[in-house]
């Protein structure tokens, strides 16, 4: 099954990597950013990388309406204000949330906001016209870029919908990636404060790019 | 180095394969428990399996202050009432909080304490007079008690004291472990939280025991 997908902030680090993996194994998919040019630029790059012309860019709210599945990858400080400002072209789609709630400076430390998920926070505010799902929060950035890179990291997916959530396993996949089903919204705390951990551990063992590994499944990782 | 160990709650499934594991490496361990009785009777099952008289059983608040470091293993809602009680005889030493917050009946649902970690709290409770870890949360208790069970899973260890999540790390690999240095004792939100998402897991995909590995470090899992 392919999609339409529009990563929001694809332009960064962690969404041009989910886009260009994304792009590669046949989903349509636009850069969002709230500069149209900017996201064209963003995706020539990829294209650049990909070796044709695959993606292509647009203002966010333009992405997101012709898209079937919105991806959410803007910094903590902007996760909020931007669905805000995408409420209602995101009403009856599936949005993928990889915020991280992150509080400089102190980033290896977890500091969770009152909410305790931030992710929980957005499906409260977007009620249920829109099914959210929680993903790739612990997945280093730079490695996705490289599209031969095996990348030994698992992606915990959490969702009240469970359809939401096999979609988002799905995606993951198609991303080179293993997607383990990781239960109801409200579990994201996991893959949100964890990526302080590794951060911490990326330090302490003076390692680039710490991840993890759910053991005991039937499926190898 | 050997350690005289108490593990409070030590006749439960968590605790009881702890003290079994340290009491085969050569630590001093006794069994605490409200009832010396019971500690006891805890204590002569372990050493029957170990086939020595390794293990002794006391009343908890006479094995903490025999003791270098307590381990906490009781459940979530007898936590803080535990600590409570052992705040006097704690002074000094170091306390490793095994504690999950869990909250039946929906154990696999993250629910955080207000206080976010629930360990967190009782490092706030007890003063800096008590260097407080966390550890060994995610850790099926069944698989402890066989010896010769190689555990695919890490132990996460947080503290505000260095030294202290280097002791316990220590300890996590003479129980047969690796534990990994996951930064300040706010990190638990980590630990704590991911109990539920395995419980979770371990339903969805009919395993017995998921855990976890962190991937990316210099020495193997």
């Amino acid at each position: 099954m392919t999609y339409s997908i529009c990563v929001i902030g694809g332009t960064g680090a962690e969404g041009s990597g989910l886009a260009l993996r994304w792009a590669k194994h046949g989903h349509r998919v636009t850069i969002g950013s709230r500069d149209g040019a900017k996201a064209q630029a963003g995706a020539d790059e990829l294209n650049g990388i990909l070796g044709r012309d695959a993606l292509r860019g647009l203002e966010s709210a333009e992405g997101v309406a012709a898209a079937d599945i919105a991806v959410l990858t803007v910094p903590f400080a902007a996760q909020r204000s931007t669905v805000e400002g995408l409420k209602e072209v995101l009403a009856g789609k599936i949005l993928i949330d990889v915020t991280v709630p992150l509080a400089p400076p102190k980033v290896s430390r977890v500091q969770l906001p009152p909410s305790d998920s931030c992710v929980v926070a957005i499906q409260d505010m977007l009620g249920e016209s829109v099914r959210v799902v929680s993903a790739f929060q612990n997945v280093s950035a730079h490695k996705l870029k490289h599209l031969d890179y095996e990348i030994d990291c698992d992606v915990l997916v959490t969702s009240d919908d469970k359809d939401a959530r096999q979609i988002a396993i799905g995606l993951a996949a198609d991303a080179g990636l293993r997607g383990v089903d990781a239960g109801p919204l409200a579990n994201s705390v996991v893959a949100e404060s964890l990526t302080s951990a590794l951060i911490w551990i990326n330090r302490i063992y003076k390692v680039p790019d710490a991840g993890i590994r759910i053991t005991g499944l039937p499926v190898a990782g």
